[in-house]
């Protein structure tokens, strides 16, 4: 099918910021896009064909959605993967699959898809509420600090607390979750995995994470990671096996612990483009949006190698700021070489609300590191 | 002002491929835009935030679009430059200045304005009709062969012909025109000069640029020129000299002759961004489009290197082909390495139309020629 000429629709879910970057591919291909979103201010309102206000978790709303585009794609997973599952059934291309997306959505379930897989990770407890937490510390079936995790919809820190004594429990919501061995790792590693409809698969390579400590959200993410080679094999290996056991179209961006020992443990799978693939709109010959376009379309996939090396800076609210948003000092960031600024089009900042990110590229990665510290230092999202 | 955050408006007139390729950048940063074309078809119809359907040479058309925008600049140098300059004089940023675009607009100007300030170009004669060149012919005054060029509104070959005996002036319409002496040239090259509202100045490399013979277009734009550094120095200062005399804001691109003896002429300059910057999407530190909405909103210009040698296709259509577009061997050519297809988006093709680009990537740029070439000699621009 030629997908550039022919009335080809792309249904996308969610409108946010991936799915606004995903567009930028869209737009260059001329592909015709439709997309929901539950808010009528979604950064994607603009650049698609058709535009759907509707609740994700909605039943009626995805299904009605799906119906009438030829392939199906998301942006976020909490999306009301019963309707998906029914337009599957019907015949529709539904990217990620439905039994995927189905194993990846609920924490917990996915953590035992590692564990009958005997893909490394953390050790866990399960749990079908918060509540019955505190008994199984007190009689000595877990113990403290772990780390609780929400089965469902966690998303940039909703959903996980580090729990370091039973206090740290309370207003937590009692819901199914669970509790997960705290990982004294030595570096968080991501690899993301593309496949397309035919099976075909490239790995993009391993980057760096740098958590900011309060917001459990990405601060730097550093492409390629600064580790041993045996230690990036080993991340690709891991992330390859998810993809073989889990067999997802589009990207699956894996997420890992490299811990003291160069041990490689999962942490979490996202099946869409991801936050520490953001480098590769810079930095890569392709990157993860057109990527993730070519694996859904049954494309052949780009090359994933990095043309120079890329580090990425979210930019997130400052704390002490809620209300209309301002960049503060964009204009010096933008006097730096290699200094790539991307804002989402939120109008409205909040603590930590992620509201853009910026990519800085160089040659030499010593140098790209230096400039990202420099623009870190310099912009802030801040409220007039 | 923070135009990433305040109810800031940008004014493009035309909505083509160059529009929408500047859309990317403006929705990369979230920038408000609103564009007029005279097509309700145009590319840019989607992604901008506001669409006008308007005629470009059309003064109210114009001059009403640009009273409520903060910043207008344009796209296509044919567009109601006196609209431009009532805005102008009622204090309305306009870049690139109407000064300049008047220059610019007519050939026979735009020659006069590079004897006027010793800047090198090929001889020429000015005619006030092309009826009047046969009597020139004939008394001595001009010698065979020629180029002859419709003074305004030439574009993509259009009033562009090579006159090698009288008869080829049979058909050519009866306008104001300039007859321009032949270039025996070893290489035609181009300069992208950027200039921002502050007067900061930066340079994209010097490109080499392969036409086809028939269609007068582009084939292959190379950057860098594979050119001795002596060559590229001199036509470095020419695209400079010419920028110093235009005080453009903006782009402005500088099409050269290397002559046989290595001189540097000035063929054609555009104050926008142009074909022969395409490469830079992938290729550059700072792609064009942004570049340019750096330059007229006095943002600092961005780092204009190379990241990889770079080289554009034209996607044309093919001759004996119209009707509803067809991009035959497209999944062909998106195996290769480095590989990037722009579709324009213009649901007809005819025999040249530019429908799209090609870019492609590499370290090496032997190797970026011979994928080029693959690519050249696969993918076809067909109907249906």
């Amino acid at each position: 099918m030629d997908f550039f000429s022919s009335n080809f629709k792309l249904g996308i879910l969610g409108g946010g910021q991936l799915g606004k970057m995903m567009l930028y591919e869209t737009r260059k291909w001329d592909i015709f896009t439709k997309v929901m979103d539950a808010s009528p201010e979604a950064p994607c309102k603009i650049a698609c064909n058709e535009f759907v206000e509707g609740s994700l978790m909605d039943f009626d709303a995805v299904y009605n959605f799906g119906k009438d585009v030829d392939v199906l794609t998301i942006e976020i997973e909490n999306v009301n993967v019963d309707a998906l599952e029914k337009l599957e059934h019907e015949g529709k291309k539904v990217y990620p699959p439905t039994k995927a997306l189905r194993t990846i959505q609920n924490k917990a379930t996915q953590k035992l898809f590692y564990t009958d897989h005997n893909i490394p990770t953390a050790p866990f407890t399960r749990f079908a509420y918060t509540s019955e937490i505190e008994d199984s510390i007190s009689n000595g079936g877990l113990q403290l600090p772990f780390v609780w995790k929400s089965a469902q919809f966690g998303y940039d820190g909703q959903g996980v607390k580090v729990v370091r004594k039973i206090e740290d429990l309370n207003g937590l919501p009692n819901v199914e979750c669970i509790a997960e061995k705290m990982v004294n790792f030595k570096n968080e590693l991501a690899v993301i995995v593309s496949r397309n409809t035919k099976g075909e698969v490239k790995t993009y390579p391993v980057v760096e994470m740098e958590f900011h400590p309060e917001a459990n959200q990405v601060e730097y993410v550093i492409c390629p990671a600064r580790i041993e080679d045996s230690v990036a094999q080993k991340a690709t290996e891991v992330a390859l096996k998810v993809a073989e056991h889990l067999q997802p179209v589009g990207l699956l961006a894996v997420e890992l612990f490299q811990t003291q020992d160069d041990q490689i443990l999962v942490n979490e799978v996202a099946p869409r483009p991801h936050n520490s693939g953001h480098y590769s709109i810079e930095a890569s010959y392709t990157n993860q949006f057109e990527q993730h376009i070519r694996a859904i379309l049954g494309l052949p996939l780009g090359k994933t190698d990095s043309k120079v090396a890329g580090i990425m800076v979210n930019l997130v609210g400052a704390e002490g700021h809620t209300g209309d948003v301002v960049y503060e000092n964009m204009d010096t960031i933008l006097e730096m070489d290699g200094v790539t600024p991307h804002i989402y089009g939120k109008k409205q900042t909040r603590p930590f609300r992620k509201m853009g990110h910026v990519t800085i590229v160089d040659e030499d990665m010593a140098r790209a590191r230096e400039v990202a510290q420099k623009v870190k230092e310099t912009i802030n999202v801040i409220s007039k």
